[in-house]
């Protein structure tokens, strides 16, 4: 995952300023700069939560040029999505594929967001090297400035990030749990013609569920148990 | 794409009711639940936006049950991923594989998100079919209730052009094949304080595989038959 910088373009509300530092802090996003923003006061702070270190680092300038130096890729956004041909400073890219297009970068990205009311200028816009967008309702396309913000870091944090899960069973504890299933149905006298496809069904279902050991270990003790109740007409031997 | 319900348990701050009225607007979702909500007034409307239709025909509840009345699959969402195999009623799939894994869905789904400070209680997730997360930083997971509301309602958007599956288990088929379950533990003397946890943890199991009505009327044959074997000694009465 590049390092990425969030830059907000004149906010008018200090809250979406807060909310915006607020899930910098949810996606590991570090650095925030303000150009020409509105005064950061108790709301700002309030929304902003565990994020409120962020905006104090805050840094506030006077222009985009200054807000991206030293970035080597500057993103505008844009709810405005053309749809001829001809305006192509205005073609975003989704954003979706902008992150996993971009997720093998090291340098610094500049995510540059606009006022709450008209976005960002075409002379703001000139200045990115590339627009990313939202896919949105075509009836009601435009986010609020900390949703957008938050949907585009969330973006580069899947793209950066493969999801950690409870440990899954592994291959023998899941062939042990198939196995009973497959005793449980010979203890029931299942049909023989149908024993197979059931069979396949079964760990096509629980392939799909992914579950952990603990669930394996807690399933299998209940086919196990039925099992030898049907055969021996007791739980233990 | 599935039709989807957002029910918001308890939330304490009219400005997340208005904004996550406004992102259901950006993503086509017209549905919503308020369980005990706080009061609504001039912020929720002016965070709302073109979303304070969607305010106006809010229903209000007093329960979760009744807020997912008709819903075919009650998805509970939770900030706190559980490292740990053993707490499985907390063990939530991330919301882009659930979207992707629905999208083909024509039923109703319910996407419930509790309290800004304390989220779902544990008898509140325990209603739930699956639960499912954002993922994000693991310093400070904690997303803003509107935020997290956004990712999720995002996240069904997208997957919403993806690929169709075989018609899933309605409502009725599962609850009878939990009902199997339970029975065929009732038969094997299952430890009674682990009752409730394994019958959780199985339908937990089953929410994440999302089965077709002709792999439910499967399993539930083969549970069906092992019940009534231990119980009567014979498969049929």
């Amino acid at each position: 995952m590049p390092e990425v910088r969030i830059v907000l373009v004149g906010p008018k509300f200090e809250g979406n300023v807060g909310a915006v530092a607020r899930s910098m802090a949810n996606f590991d996003i570090d650095e925030l700069y303000l150009v020409e923003p509105c005064e950061l006061g108790d709301d700002a702070y309030r929304r902003a939560k565990h994020g409120a270190d962020i905006l104090d680092r805050a840094v506030k300038v006077g222009s985009i040029d200054e807000a991206v130096e030293g970035c080597f890729l500057v993103v505008g956004t844009s709810g405005i999505t053309t749809k001829g041909d001809r305006n192509y400073t205005r073609m975003p890219i989704p954003v979706r594929e902008f992150a996993q297009h971009v997720s093998g970068y090291s340098e610094k990205v500049a995510l540059v967001f606009g006022r709450e009311d008209i976005g960002l200028f075409q002379e703001e816009l000139n200045r990115c090297d590339i627009l990313i967008t939202v896919p949105t309702s075509e009836r009601y396309p435009v986010l609020n400035l900390s949703h957008a913000a938050t949907l585009a870091m969330y973006e580069m944090f899947q793209a950066g990030n493969i999801t950690r899960r409870a440990e899954p069973a592994d291959r023998k504890e899941k062939d042990l749990m198939f196995s009973f299933f497959d005793e449980l149905m010979d203890a029931i006298e299942y049909p023989e013609h149908r024993r197979e496809d059931t069979s396949i069904m079964f760990r096509r279902m629980m392939g799909r569920s992914i579950p952990t050991k603990y669930e394996y270990n807690t399933i299998m003790g209940v086919f196990g148990d039925a099992f030898r109740i049907i055969k021996n007409g007791k739980k233990w031997e």
